[in-house]
């Protein structure tokens, strides 16, 4: 599918009417599932994940070769109220290690045998305050979605989407607050490190920028146009493309899933192709993936962002369907069922 | 190390002696880490895992380059009294398939790039039926364990020791109930499948296996003599000779932890080489690690053995120590640290 759209309008008329899993395949999966060597149910979560994964991709014996990993990378005018333990000039810093291969999600990567890319989204304009305005002016918010749309290449078959841009935890956290609602101080985390009375002053930053954008609510692209940034609209664009393509998506963590977010609150169904790469340290990360009722696969206390925990589950789905897809059936094998 | 032994006494007093990581080595590997381009703790438990591992292996940025798998096969004498879901004939047939790479340990073992070895010990001649008699005589306990010892290749850089052997958590239960005490009815799980009735009766026949060799439970080489097995003892020698080479173990689920308990009573830090891989799904694993203070790194529900839930987290490890030694510095990026 390579629909475009010109107007959150049309995104959102794209996002009703994009495919489903395949439940015969589903089906087909599971009568396999049942025939391989092992006592029913003895490979846990490994099961669920194959038939989940078989029925997206629409093949009973599906195996994942082609799982990619892509970086948007965006700067947040919001820096400007001193929210991050690091300088702003640290996001492009770290494109350039991006792409010397010296960060964590270039090794987590070549790990997971994933091709790794990164997309800077205008890093020299940064989005507005949005402790004062809205992140993005329409135009710009089509263009951030457009890029994160256009980015998935439709020959993956497995796909996580990361993100760096030095302040972004702050829009992830009044996205959650706009859209969940609650108190800001449920919702605001350390980052990249902040505690103490930093973490309070962040936390006011959190409430005054939803003020601010006061109206917009209701409505999960408006929330992402106004509070989000230009990285996170563009994972949320990748994310609705990997649907149109069906290629299953692993969430990542606490901006990953304020991501995901926006696009649930828009259509219910959006986020039927993802799975919760991992449970983040940041505080609030357990209460946005409780909300979309995902169940975790790792829980290793990361809380880096760059599709770091998300990457790190490539394996474990790798290994659900090489179990699935490669184990011999009882009767293969000449081993007794009962 | 090539010692060998031949007698529990003379096992023991190389398990007394066995080497500990460099501290040294620890420090070194922790500065490193210090400078990497990503937060402080932002790779959270990857972190840990990483200065272990090189701490043991001597090396302030080691990689994981020859990862190890190895399946130890028995058959049990108590199976007799109807404690599993499947025939014990099972257990041949299951080599045949790990043989010819048709169970899911030669499908995870293949992801995790690790080599894959299966033994089996004396198939043909059961252990006896503990809930009437010890499982080994002194020379075929002896025997088994240095199988286990002797099957561990020195270039290895991680281990996993996994089993397979048809009524194999009822001893397991039973060493359990022996070492740690309690009540049989908190010991005994489903293992393939096991319920209602059924299980009662497992549990029964714990009880008894306990009572029938009484005398046994001050001496954990004695508790895996009269009620482990012979695939059991020879996990507990394999990651005895492990730690002799510095080869960093992970444990897997129920039966490999009650081999790892044998030790751990005889040695406290005989398992410092070790981490537990997953929490599995047999209803007595979480006390197990408690006892042990192993926090798991994967909780996913498998309950198979063969080293799987192990098999699974070799890719952890290997990313932990990817992001260690692979990673650039802040000063080698040019990024930024504060």
């Amino acid at each position: 599918m390579s629909t475009s759209f010109a107007s959150a309008a049309e995104f959102k008329e794209i996002l009703a009417h994009l495919p489903g899993p395949d439940s015969e395949v589903y089906a087909q999966a599971q009568a396999r599932n049942a025939q391989l060597t092992k006592p029913p149910g003895a490979l846990g979560r490994l099961e669920d994940l194959a038939l989940w994964y078989c029925s997206w991709r629409g093949d009973p014996r599906a195996q994942i070769e082609h799982p990619t990993v892509i970086v948007f990378v965006g700067n947040h005018g919001v820096t400007a109220q001193g929210v991050s333990a690091f300088p702003a000039d640290v996001t492009a810093q770290m494109v350039a290690n991006f792409k010397a291969g010296g960060a964590a999600i270039n090794q987590l990567s070549a790990c997971a045998g994933a091709t790794l890319t990164v997309h800077p989204l205008e890093l020299e304009r940064p989005t507005a305050d949005i402790s004062q305005a809205p992140a993005m002016q329409a135009g710009e918010f089509i263009a951030a979605l457009a890029t994160g749309w256009q980015s998935v290449d439709p020959q993956s078959d497995c796909l996580v989407v990361g993100e760096m841009g030095i302040g972004n935890t702050t829009p992830a956290a009044a996205m959650a607050l706009a859209l969940l609602g609650g108190q800001a101080e449920a919702w605001t985390g350390a980052g990249t490190g902040v505690t103490g009375p930093a973490l309070e002053h962040k936390s006011s930053v959190v409430a005054r920028a939803v003020q601010a954008n006061d109206g917009c609510q209701s409505d999960g692209l408006e929330v992402l146009r106004c509070l989000g940034g230009r990285e996170i609209s563009a994972m949320a664009g990748a994310i609705a493309r990997a649907k149109s393509e069906r290629i299953p998506v692993i969430l990542d963590g606490f901006i990953c899933t304020a991501a995901a977010l926006a696009l649930h609150a828009v259509e219910a169904t959006a986020l039927d192709h993802t799975i919760a790469g991992h449970l983040s340290d940041e505080a609030a990360h357990p209460a946005m993936l409780r909300h979309l009722c995902k169940e975790p696969l790792l829980s290793l206390g990361l809380r880096l962002g760059e599709g770091s925990g998300a990457a790190l589950a490539i394996g474990i789905l790798k290994a659900a369907l090489a179990c699935h897809s490669g184990m011999a059936t009882f009767a293969e094998a000449g081993v007794s069922d009962t």
